[in-house]
């Protein structure tokens, strides 16, 4: 998997040769390559942005900078990568456009500042996307996210039961409690159901879990989802137990 | 406004050394403070992290690293900061949380690997914050693009006037388009309003505009939101010319 990201600030990105990205780019499965914008700025002062037409406030990234990139990029290759823009604007990205983007197999990311982009560079772009309903000083945290998303799909990147450990998660559940040793630790203790080696009860205590903080957080979630008959009664017993709590 | 960070992989929060919270940092506005978990393994290995108790895939961050670290941060301030951690579980964060979370003051965030952290960990955390519906490496991006997030909120971060620029946009409408120099780009104009000087005309476009995009992408957003007479009027024309397209 390639990804290439036009932005302003390339250093921040070194913050992905860390940890499981930077394993994956070591060998090779992803590619990660940073491209600064402003180095297709052909003029005296390399400047970028400029005041908006019709007034307001902040600077609005010029278009021709990055079409420039976009066209750097395209000659690089031989073709136009799947292309994409960070924007609050954009479709609020989830695990399922993880899944649909990892097929791209080669995407291009432009970063800009939210204060304001040049609509103009909409007309080369595939996709809109947000990370959420909140402001940030640029696209380049967002991008970064995605990129970590997106690659955990990627095959090698993960080992092969990390990569289930994702899929069972994102079955549409939100996950149970997790312990490791020791047993107790400052007074608390591990529940005993997780010691007991029971591992038809484990699997049954973690699946309650489950649905009970999914219930209790994200609702919405359990909506969308088929639930077994299994689940559909530790449900019923949940919203009981909830219920006689009131 | 301070943030200390826990977490494995100190190197990444570089990351935030740039553009505007680069500058709220020489100024002193911002304190970032990471510390690595890893320095709190008192064990011969600085080993942070080991198997599930009741099986499964993947690792899981021990308890008493963890706790270690945040004794330190309790004495080296004298007080305990408001603590998050950075979960796919917590509440989905969104740029009202960020308004709440400013007035903290001081916030302690712990990244965790989503694969696991000691669910005992959760004793000594207010909230836990999730960026979306979406799985990543660990906590460090999720958390960067928090810190960022609630910075510009902070006095001093921002100018005036970009700080009134993000109060507006999320008055609860996506942005309206925005364009810079040239006036003509490869054959594409800028909206002639924008170039008329008329700022009654701009004014009523940009609302328009804004309207118009977020009733076809988050027309949630308008569900929130108390509309003006305007407003309502051009919602109306917006959904009009939308069923007339149809």
């Amino acid at each position: 998997m390639k990804f290439d990201v036009l932005t302003l600030f390339p250093e921040m990105f070194e913050a992905l040769n860390h940890s499981i990205l930077k394993k994956a780019q070591e060998k090779n499965i992803i590619q990660i390559n940073v491209t600064n914008i402003r180095d297709f700025a052909y003029n005296k002062h390399k400047k970028v942005d400029d005041y908006p037409y019709g007034g307001g406030a902040g600077m609005v990234m010029q278009p021709e900078p990055i079409y420039n990139a976009v066209d750097y990029i395209v000659e690089k290759y031989g073709y136009k990568p799947y292309t994409v823009i960070m924007s609050p604007r954009g479709k609020r990205f989830e695990q399922r456009d993880a899944k649909r983007l990892v097929e791209k197999e080669h995407i291009l990311m432009i970063c800009g500042h939210y204060e304001g982009i040049d609509e103009r560079v909409l007309n080369i772009v595939d996709e809109e996307i947000s990370i959420g309903d909140f402001v940030l000083t640029g696209g380049e945290i967002a991008s970064m996210a995605i990129i970590d998303c997106i690659s955990r799909l990627v095959p090698g990147v993960l080992q092969k039961q990390q990569s289930y450990e994702d899929e069972s998660f994102y079955d549409g559940l939100l996950e149970y409690p997790q312990y490791t040793r020791p047993e107790e630790f400052r007074g608390m203790r591990v529940p005993e159901v997780l010691l007991s080696g029971h591992h038809e009860n484990i699997r049954k205590w973690r699946k309650y879990q489950s649905l009970k903080i999914t219930y209790e957080r994200r609702p919405d979630l359990l909506k969308n989802k088929t639930l077994t008959k299994e689940e559909q009664e530790m449900l019923n017993d949940i919203i009981k137990q909830n219920m006689s709590l009131k």
